[in-house]
Formats: C-alpha cells, structure tokens, sequence
C-alpha cells in the first residue's frame, strides 16, 4: 500500500488578484477531500491552517460526527470523517508524519500552472511505489499555493491535462483526479 | 473532440435507506461539475429535476452569475456555468441532445456498485472515438441512480476502482475521476 498523506494549505495561497491571502476552512473541502482521501488510501487528511481558532470551531462540528446520531444519520461519512487531521504549517504537519513514520516525507506540490521542473504523473507514480520514505502531496485553496511552498517541495506536480484549454477544476476534483491517476491500481481492466 | 453530454439525475435516485426519491438542487453540484465539465470539453451539463419550481429557483441563482458584477468577481466562474442547461427527465435531455445532433444520445450511466454486464473505461473510451453518435454520461444524487435507468440505458460503467475497500466519492468527486479517465487526453506525456 502507497505510504500517502494529503495537506490542503490555507496560507500562503494566492486569491484571483494573486495577492497572498489566508483562506477559510470550508465544510465541502472537508467533507468531499476526506471521502477522496480514504477511497484512495490516504493516511492522514491534514487541514493546514495557521489560525487556532478556524482550527477549534472545526474541531467542533467535527465532533457532532463522532456521535451516535451522525453514525445513524451517515456511517459512511463518520468514516471518511477519520482520515482528517489538524496542522497550523507545513513544517508542523512535517514533523506530525515524521512521528508516525520516523521519517520525513517527500514533498510533492500540486498547480495548475506550469512551472520549470515540473515531474509527470508516471514519475510520481514509480516514485511512490519505490520510496521508502512517506509522500506528502500539498494542495492549495483559493487560487493555488504560494510559489515559495513550490520552492521549498522535493517535487512539483505538472498540472492536470484535460482536452479543453479551460482549466479552472476545483481543488475538491483535483484531488480526486490526482489521486485517481497516482494510486488507482489499473482501472483499464475490464 | 468527443460529443459528450452529461446529466445529474435528481430523481428516481435512492436514498441511503435504498427508498427512491427526488434529491434537491445543490450549489455544490451546480459550480463543480460545471467546471469539471468546461474543463474536459463536455458539450452540455444537464440538472435532470422533475421539478419546475425548483429549476426556476436555480435560474434565478444562474441569473446573478450573468451579470457584470459577477464577471467582474470571477470569470473562470461565469464561463463554467454556460455549460449548464436544464431538464425535467432523462427523456427531455434526449430530446434536447436530439435537436441540437440530430440523433439520439448513446446513454451510458454510472454506479458506485456492481452489476451484471457493465462495460469497462477503455471500450467506453473507445466507444467515445469511434461512434458518431453523442454520448449522455449520467450519474445520480442521493446514493445513486435508481435501477430503472440502469435497466433502460444503453451501458452501464463499472464503478471506480480505487486502492482501498472503502468506496464512497462525493458525485462531484466521482464525475472529476471518470470524465479524466474516459477524456483526458495521454496524461502520461512528460
């Protein structure tokens, strides 16, 4: 099993004026990117935010889902809901999974722009199956991750290739596309 | 360029009882589908609802994206929602395909379980290059389409083979996944 964990980044993203924001946590990222997430493997869904507060309200609707009512309610999404985890950073979330797996991970940054240096999907793919060490794929909110996070990863994904020139996914199904395409085990079978 | 048309089927659908219902119109389901619709090239995102009300509710919402202040707000998003049309029933979206091809729609829906007889991503992926007629993906609200439309459709997909046991996608999630493995065009190219 691909040793994988997620982090969807909410500082230092760009807003569509491509000034650097902090953006909010929002129930359809958590809710949809979990059930993505444990689909495909995912260890830990880690939601990085800098801000503790956006960080304890969230814990609190989270906690509704750990209750009998929600287990009635939707048993499949109490599930999903196990896969989330909670960062104020990146380097936090670094030393979370370097706790779990004493190691740190090989950072792997998502974009939909093109950038120099930019490793492919079949790479990625061999990268995971033969690394020892744990995968983090960062994905940003609002209109992407900050170039310096680009920086500072091991790897930058190229962006997804769809046949139209129109290319404005949102980051809930550009991680289940990525997911999809790096850790779907030959869906061509029939 | 493949002739894809896509409907979002609001009812008869199940829900998590396996009862059949009428699912509501989600915002959520409006802007990223419609998206992942603009960004593989498919034609037309048809919300199938039987309900006239409710589709005028939704075209009142969709007004607000045609206005100066919402181009001025986001573009990337008023140009996915001109994707977007509307139908009262499956019958009514094959018409409409109809009249703007001249030919009726090859109907293909999609399931998160399996059934007999369903057809793989790589013949649907061929059928898509070699047929001339269109092509209607339909997927379902709820927990998924009702059984009658499986039974009345041309084929029926297999569901997506992820890693893990556990397979429960958002229908936002499902739709990014198989539009990129049925049209994206040799993601493997690096």
């Amino acid at each position: 099993m691909a040793n994988i964990y997620l982090g969807l980044v909410h500082y230092p993203v760009y807003n569509k004026a491509d000034e650097t924001i902090t953006s909010g946590l929002t129930n359809m990222d958590v809710h949809d990117i979990s059930r993505s997430c444990l689909t495909y493997g995912v260890k830990k869904y880690f939601l990085i935010h800098p801000n503790q507060r956006q960080r304890e309200i969230f814990e609190r609707l989270l906690s509704f889902w750990k209750t009998d009512i929600a287990a009635f309610y939707n048993q499949h999404r109490v599930d999903a809901l196990t896969v989330i985890d909670f960062a104020i950073s990146i380097e936090e979330t670094t030393q979370l999974i370097n706790n779990q797996e004493g190691n740190d991970p090989i950072i792997i940054t998502t974009t939909a722009r093109h950038r120099q240096d930019q490793i492919g999907f079949e790479f990625t793919k061999r990268l995971i199956e033969t690394t020892e060490r744990p995968i983090l794929l960062l994905f940003g909110t609002g209109n992407g991750l900050h170039d310096s996070i680009h920086e500072m990863a091991d790897h930058v994904l190229i962006p997804i290739q769809a046949t139209a020139k129109y290319n404005f996914l949102s980051v809930r199904s550009a991680v289940a596309i990525i997911l999809d395409r790096l850790l779907s085990e030959e869906y061509r079978e029939e």
